[in-house]
């Protein structure tokens, strides 16, 4: 375990690569890997950094990299800055086909900047799983602003809501149908709506298109903050860019170690605790000896239909765990 | 328990109604009403329906309910249809902004035709774990042809995937960044790929976003049967919905039965199973008050901070489940 020291000491001088290799340990298909990361991780217990948590989201084309590689920068004079981006649907093998290598060139030079794109994890859940692990290295490593780039428009949404102290989600104003693709959970999750490509959408469209959303705000969420949080901005701009900063930079440094903030830590926590609860039992059930058997025998019966699931799950529950 | 039996008996006579009161059940927030949607599910254990499952997914705006609306009219002609929509983007309260009521109308109309909009469940997996009872139950209600429509670019096509024979995804011909919205991921578990539009798309436009395609399978899966799972069609043109009809509906007629079609059920009845155990076993440890009370315990050390995630799980564990 003494590498684990070594990792741990050079993490928290905010070694790049250190982060590097501990985010790498923490996404790892080992369960020893993540338990290592899970015993590093413990001995930060009780420490909250003072950080700000911020979700990037919005449907593809949006142009989500061109405003986190400009938004990052001015973010970077003032924070030491990680950005994460989560991949959700690469079930099979991860990484997109574009790739995101050649993405936020400009940020990724700055040496307050450091930027992981993370594959996601196998099956549901497991982006969040690793993900909150990952906010909480950076943290370690001395990040104190967090921006965490979802994907599309689906249950990744959630889970960087529930990652997240602040969820910004951008929009495409358009020929009207912009508002099909968000989804009513999205309109009552997000914190602040954007419009960006101000400068190349005609303003009578991007006019009509805040209306919109403006109007269905007002149903949805009656108390919701409208003149401050829908906003427009040309993220390659500078003079937007910046009048847009003024607006929302202070909010976020305004929220941090704020009686909301602490709340959401501490959902933030009962959260990864309840995803990791999930995975330790199944794994569990696979691996002690005294039930792996009576589990292959039910799995079994499930593949050929003889038991549903529902009856496979309360026999095997029954025998393993049997209620008094 | 008599209210199920004559539930069940009207379910298998293909009664809508009663489909539509089995799908509230199985999709209910209550643990009540999904065990006993299980226990009616367990009569038909071994029955395994001739039936073909289909994904139909998409971006926003690349016209799936108008694409779901024609075909399924066409695969009707043949087949009692079911159309399940699942929302994954509504973790707060279910249901899209614009909403999935005018949608397909004229599908809707037909006799041998249920459409039913989905609201997504609660978290991750929520959906995936629902999903599953309800197309078993369209199938003891005699549809033997279900459509599964998922809406955005995200984990929602895993569980998709999981849950179907076939992976339909429909695509946007455009500017060349068209593919930027398609993750690997999605490359890879499609089974066919379907551009929409061909009718208003400029044909120059519609080819080279084809040709884009067809090289970037080439190089992820050099195995696949492009010239069969590559097409175009223009949904509200009846030749064309006929010809890609005539191509698409022999491959699908052709898999129920099949090797692999055995195969995916197989799959299809073990995830399922391991869906429910995770939900079971966590059910189980907070109802059961041998360990409600350490969970509550651990619980607030995490919300406190004094604890970590990974250590937490790891005490509960070892106090009501140590290892040998």
């Amino acid at each position: 375990m003494d590498s684990y020291d070594k990792l741990t000491e050079e993490l928290v001088k905010g070694n790049r690569r250190a982060l590097s290799k501990a985010i790498t340990l923490a996404e790892s298909h080992r369960a020893e890997d993540r338990d290592n990361i899970g015993n590093l991780l413990s001995q930060f217990a009780g420490e909250e950094p003072e950080s700000f948590r911020l979700a990037v989201s919005g449907p593809p084309g949006v142009g989500k990299s061109t405003f986190i590689d400009a938004f990052g920068e001015r973010v970077a004079r003032d924070h030491r800055l990680a950005v994460l981006t989560i991949d959700p649907s690469s079930p099979v093998s991860g990484g997109s086909i574009l790739g995101d290598k050649t993405r936020m060139e400009r940020l990724s030079s700055l040496p307050s900047v450091f930027v992981r794109p993370s594959p996601s994890g196998k099956g549901l859940g497991g982006t969040a799983r690793n993900t909150a692990d990952v906010i909480r290295l950076c943290e370690i490593a001395g990040y104190d602003f967090i921006i965490l780039e979802t994907v599309g428009v689906g249950q990744s949404e959630t889970t960087a809501f529930q990652l997240t102290d602040h969820f910004l989600l951008l929009l495409n104003a358009g020929g009207g149908d912009e508002l099909q693709g968000i989804k009513r959970g999205i309109m009552e999750l997000a914190d602040t709506f954007l419009f960006t490509k101000e400068d190349s959408i005609p303003s009578s469209i991007m006019k009509r298109s805040m209306g919109d959303l403006r109007t269905a705000l007002h149903v949805l969420r009656p108390s919701f903050d409208i003149d401050r949080h829908l906003l427009s901005v040309a993220a390659l701009n500078p003079s937007s860019l910046e009048k847009l900063s003024e607006k929302l930079l202070p909010v976020f440094d305004k929220a941090v170690g704020s009686q909301e903030w602490l709340d959401k830590r501490e959902s933030q926590r009962l959260q990864r605790f309840t995803g990791l609860l999930e995975v330790a039992l199944i794994d569990r059930i696979q691996s002690d000896p005294r039930f792996s058997k009576q589990l292959t025998l039910v799995k079994k019966k499930v593949k050929s239909g003889e038991l549903t699931a529902h009856n496979a799950v309360y026999q095997l529950l029954e025998s393993i765990w049997p209620l008094k």
